[in-house]
């Protein structure tokens, strides 16, 4: 399906590295300004003499895809918001990098023809423009958390249906993937995905109902946007991992485990029936998931640092703790529900984080405001079976206007 | 390769579970009646239904080779002392097992028609047989070290010749196994074997000097054999491990690592160009190895105790001391130096082990005895290329002698 470098090719520049052979040719980043996509383009630098870049896309960051489109020589830079098309076509002009801008646009740029797309975009957003890249076949990279967590199944059908090679973007799915390569369902135990457990993982409930913003985006190992930081300082984000698990890997709900490993450094451990655990390992950096799903079922060179267990030393593990991240349990329950509730828990949260960066409510306040979203929706008969994307985009919305509503009427109950 | 037992015929016992099919159906045992074999006779006991047992062998215990003959009703036991052959006749005599003894009725054992044969005669004397199961091809399950440490090219070279599926029966091995499927050599970084550091791990050299036999034959995690206890302590295990990893797998000699790490649990760690590590993690139970044995690609229950990282908690790490450990040393230095110097320093290492738990020599005795067998092996030309069975063994057994002679002279420099 993917399409190799030619030998040839990677001989006429001098780079006969195997490396240099093994990573598509031609490549696509829907979302290329943000972390994801920033990290893509850092890695393909790497290996630019064997990719390509096609189109590069970004929501409203116009001199950032500017500046990425001309570093990378893309052909298309596509940037969502139609006001900012001026400023786009200014800073890409001289150059032979063609310029578009709209929700059209974003389409038509996943629609490329490619080896491989990173669909990056962050959020609701995203679902569209990585379905349309889904439907062309071809690999994805998927590091949209949406497009599993809300639509899992309508998303699942429509790359079952193209072909599409899905290869999710992200630690620890991505390490989930490596080891599960031949495994069938059969010899599965479970799944665990590990948590840093965030900044919160040792205060005791009190400290956290009283945490402030600042405190809640202090992430101990990771550097990533303020939405997911603050996820996973309620520990919601792993959560919303374990219900992408649930399409991405053929196990049940009760297969998919959670385990608090507060260095970040194994990042999934698959148990087989055998008594057998592999696990994935890595320094913390995005490049090594990019990695693989550019170029897997080989590997391609990465900058990320090499890990040095004895300079580590230690690795602890302990349970995750419901009382004081009940987030996790709302996942749970939405999960095992099925349907629309994982797009209204996902839409929710967005709205409670959104909410708390504000400085509008506590940490206790995003669950609870989750929590009495679904119970709401519920009541109002928004939580259902989920037949298309039309279906999902809309529940996703009116989620977020109920959520807003509960916000609103205030007395959340944490 | 490997015939699966029918559909039909599970059907018909009543098991329909997946694991009872996955199993193969005809399986020998060389060496049934030592830690290995005893092992793999109790994880067969427990899919009984699915496997036949057909031969099984063992050197000397004859009592408890007709037992586990009658126990799991295999076809034929062969004892390899021909003097205990009455003895063997007797305990079966009544049951359909066929009995036999002498070293051409273990070579007939290894040669009988089966889906797999777990090759698990301790010692030299395991060469003959191992190679005549290799020779027919089909799935060879390895639990014996010298066929790789002694004889390691002329035995793969054997695998090879005979299109025979080996499948590494120890744990680190069995490790890597289950985690470089797939993998290409160019992706590899490297391989790294963890060791437990055995009794002597914190123990400060003058400590170690003066240790007794019962200090060294106390490990902290595995039950096993004296002498394999013995090189667990001196950390030649681990070095011979080294040897055998490097005709397993596809990597040179500086591409393989040892760490420390006390708790037994992760037993090896393949990196990847890309940073990501991949681990097997699992109790210490050799019935898991024995389980991806027989019924790789699938997985077979087995009733290794369940992994708990939570109840675990930590997982350290740390470098292995080669000034403390001169073993690591000598080893790698065979290792790199190829030919007959890993079997010369296998045999060496026999003569020590046997002396030291005779009480006649010390800890530190044990390297220096294989150190200034080397050297003395060396200058009479024993260190060599290795083009056939005969010439391993020829070299195994000099290297004996020369143990032996440097032995008697005393004054070991440790």
């Amino acid at each position: 399906m993917i399409q190799r470098a030619a030998d040839t090719a990677c001989h006429a520049h001098g780079h006969v590295e195997a490396e240099h052979c093994d990573v598509p040719k031609r490549v696509t980043v829907l979302g290329a300004t943000g972390s994801i996509g920033t990290s893509t383009l850092d890695l393909i630098g790497r290996h630019e003499h064997a990719v390509e870049v096609i189109a590069v896309t970004a929501h409203s960051s116009v001199e950032k895809l500017a500046q990425c489109a001309l570093d990378c020589r893309a052909e298309l830079a596509v940037i969502g918001d139609p006001a900012l098309y001026g400023q786009l076509k200014d800073a890409l002009s001289g150059s032979n990098i063609k310029p578009a801008a709209g929700n059209d646009a974003l389409i038509e740029a996943a629609q490329m023809p490619v080896d491989c797309t990173i669909a990056a975009i962050v959020g609701a957003a995203g679902l569209k423009p990585t379905v349309a890249a889904a439907r062309c076949g071809g690999r994805l990279g998927l590091a949209n958390k949406e497009c599993l967590v809300s639509a899992g199944n309508v998303f699942m059908e429509e790359v079952a249906r193209a072909g599409c090679e899905l290869i999710p973007v992200d630690s620890e799915h991505s390490a989930a993937f490596q080891i599960l390569q031949e495994a069938d369902s059969d010899s599965i135990e479970n799944i665990t995905l590990t948590a840093s457990g965030g900044p919160f993982r040792t205060w005791p409930l009190e400290r956290i109902q009283a945490a402030t913003c600042d405190e809640a985006l202090k992430h101990p190992n990771w550097s990533m946007g303020a939405k997911i930081t603050v996820d996973s300082a309620t520990m919601m984000n792993k959560g919303l991992e374990l219900i992408e698990a649930l399409h991405l890997f053929p196990v049940e709900t009760d297969q998919l485990c959670m385990l608090v490993h507060p260095q970040s450094i194994v990042h999934c451990l698959v148990s087989f029936i055998d008594g057998s655990v592999l696990a994935q390992l890595a320094e913390p950096d995005m490049r090594t998931p990019i990695a693989v799903a550019l170029s897997w079922p080989r590997r391609m060179a990465a900058p990320t640092k090499k890990l040095d267990l004895a300079k580590i030393s230690q690795l602890t593990f302990e349970s995750a703790d419901e009382e004081r991240f009940p987030a996790i349990r709302l996942a749970r329950e939405a999960m095992e529900r099925g349907g629309t509730a994982p797009a209204v828990l996902n839409a929710a949260n967005e709205v409670a984080v959104a909410a708390f960066l504000e400085g509008r409510i506590k940490v206790p306040d995003i669950a609870a405001l989750v929590g009495e979203t679904l119970d709401s929706a519920d009541k109002r008969g928004l939580v259902a079976g989920a037949s298309c994307l039309e279906t999902i985009l809309e529940c996703d919305a009116n989620a977020r206007l109920l959520a807003k509503e509960v916000l609103a009427k205030g007395n959340l109950v944490a």
